[in-house]
């Protein structure tokens, strides 16, 4: 498979695949600044939200590298949080993935600088091997919901380009492709920027999973045939009481499953749940370019010059639609705030 | 506005807009054969099941004034019927304008040629002139759903280009423009070939109506976010209990209706009833190539090579989710099949 995101060899520089020339083409980019991976996460040429969030871990090392000698570093390791954290607003694993790093960089604050910085190499690459792991977990267990013969409708794409190794929502379906268990999956396009199409399709292709693209406005017909058995999808934000953001069109599905009598389940590290919003209507919503409505894939234009669009990355999932969330932690289900504080407090008492 | 069918002034060819070419280029084509014509509607330059229905009852003319002298005439007239209606299997004003032009020829067949030829003419003209008329009734009944400030979602396109005048679906929105009465429309783009972007978009925008294009998977997050108070689509086929066909989404989109507790009304005018198709799942739903989706409009390949893809260009609404069916004879509702029944009977009776 391929890998997404690395630090270059001597750590000067984050190498990341970009994700936009996808599936025509594979090609790697060295980022450098803050400001070129500020650009790569705007742009989507690295995306998911774990994904996003190890990104910016290794990028606020690098801040670190560069600025270390500088005599306001701690204010400038500040202003570089906030930067990178409004690279894109929805997805809490980026400011998530920042904060860990700034407890870091307070915990060894009094180290040598040369220390400090090392400490906070460290930290961005556990951030990036935990993902691995839990990604692993969050597969295992989302498997075991799996049967030989089901079919298996997805959105967007939390596979392991979204996120480290496995992915989230696409991990059983990979790991269902190393066990010999077979699945059929139906791979919304996810317009506007058909991550779907592009990396979902292209990823389980790879892998030998049998899947089947279809257009999103698809995915009622087929749920209607009977085709489908479950609904695997990511999140990018879940609240304290269940309601979670993920990419634009994710609602319509959960709706579409509860009628049809579907489960409904989305995937996603602990990390992803923001305990300090309570709904989901405290979730900002990033609106994005008109340009990626109007011109299909920024080539041919195909709406009228100054038509009006709305153009929502995100929509959120009303916890009432869920069926469970699959974590490394196991699948949580309603009473959502409950069974979160539950397993965060489990979490905490182990690693203490 | 556009005229999208016309005879030419000499009456030996049909004259229509390109659709495939909308916003950016208004072209006219000049079909003169029937492969021509096959082609125009398969190929959706001419689109919309009223507008395919009326171009085929002038193909269907054209025809007889080109076969005229033949000795096996009305064998070929069988065989060009045939032909045309095999250009699009789903929408039933094709196969219903052709049997209606087909039953004038049956009762003109002892005439002289030439005045035979002048009667398919003239019973072509009036397949047009009567859809000018149901579109304008269709309309103002729509029109009566409205209320100032109302926001209304629409899929795909049923405007004037996919009729003739004002459009079934989308008619209602035009009088309101002509009547100064403010809606706001939301367009879904309607992929894969983005009739909503390029056509709906375009038709409204002309028309000073406030349109704002959508990706068809925010459908879910505009009602839910309340501005939407009734969702209007064309049919292709309405089955005797109520199901109904129409492009592909528009299924979802009753469902999320439904959901949200909004209004879910269908604009066809009464010769898309199919009282012969019991139910939706006697449907036949046509199967369309697969670069549909996998090239953007044809251009831009953006799904990995051999992807496997589903590509129905339509599917069916169940008569539970629809609340209404806008006809010229008014909004018909539950139960469907004796209301269908009883507003046939009375069209009948006042034709006869």
């Amino acid at each position: 498979m391929l890998e997404n995101i690395r630090l270059s060899r001597e750590g000067g520089s984050i190498i990341i695949l970009d994700q936009t020339r996808l599936p025509g083409e594979v090609s790697y980019l060295e980022l450098k600044t803050r400001e070129e991976l500020f650009d790569a996460i705007r742009l989507l040429k690295v995306r998911g939200a774990p994904a996003i969030g190890i990104a910016a871990a290794y990028g606020y090392y690098l801040c670190a590298a560069t600025d270390k000698d500088q005599p306001d570093f701690f204010r400038s390791m500040d202003d570089a949080e906030r930067y990178l954290a409004s690279a894109r607003p929805t997805a809490v694993n980026l400011t998530w993935a920042l904060a860990r790093m700034r407890g870091c960089l307070k915990r060894n604050a009094l180290l040598p600088r040369e220390e400090l910085v090392a400490e906070l190499k460290r930290e961005a690459v556990a951030i990036h091997e935990e993902d691995i792991a839990n990604n692993l977990k969050i597969s295992e267990y989302g498997l075991a919901l799996l049967h030989e013969g089901d079919g298996v409708l997805t959105h967007c794409n939390a596979g392991p380009l979204a996120t480290s190794h496995y992915g989230t929502a696409l991990g059983p379906m990979l790991l269902a492709a190393e066990r010999g268990v077979k699945i059929r999956v139906f791979a919304d396009e996810t317009r506007p920027l058909m991550q779907g199409a592009r990396i979902t399709a292209f990823e389980l292709m790879q892998a030998g999973v049998d899947v089947t693209l279809i257009c999103d406005n698809m995915a009622a017909a087929v749920m209607k045939s009977g085709k489908v058995n479950a609904v695997f999808v990511g999140a990018d934000r879940v609240c304290r009481n269940g309601d979670a953001a993920n990419k634009i069109g994710t609602l319509g599905l959960a709706v579409l499953a509860k009628h049809y009598g579907i489960p409904f389940y989305m995937f996603a590290p602990l990390s992803t749940l923001d305990m300090d919003t309570p709904t989901g209507s405290g979730v900002r919503i990033e609106q994005r370019d008109p340009d990626e409505v109007t011109e299909l894939y920024f080539k041919q234009r195909i709406a009228p010059e100054d038509v009006k669009v709305y153009n929502p990355a995100f929509d959120v999932v009303d916890h009432e639609l869920i069926t469970g969330l699959v974590t490394e932690a196991g699948i949580i289900t309603a009473p959502f705030e409950e069974n979160f504080e539950k397993v965060l407090g489990k979490y905490k008492n182990a690693e203490l």
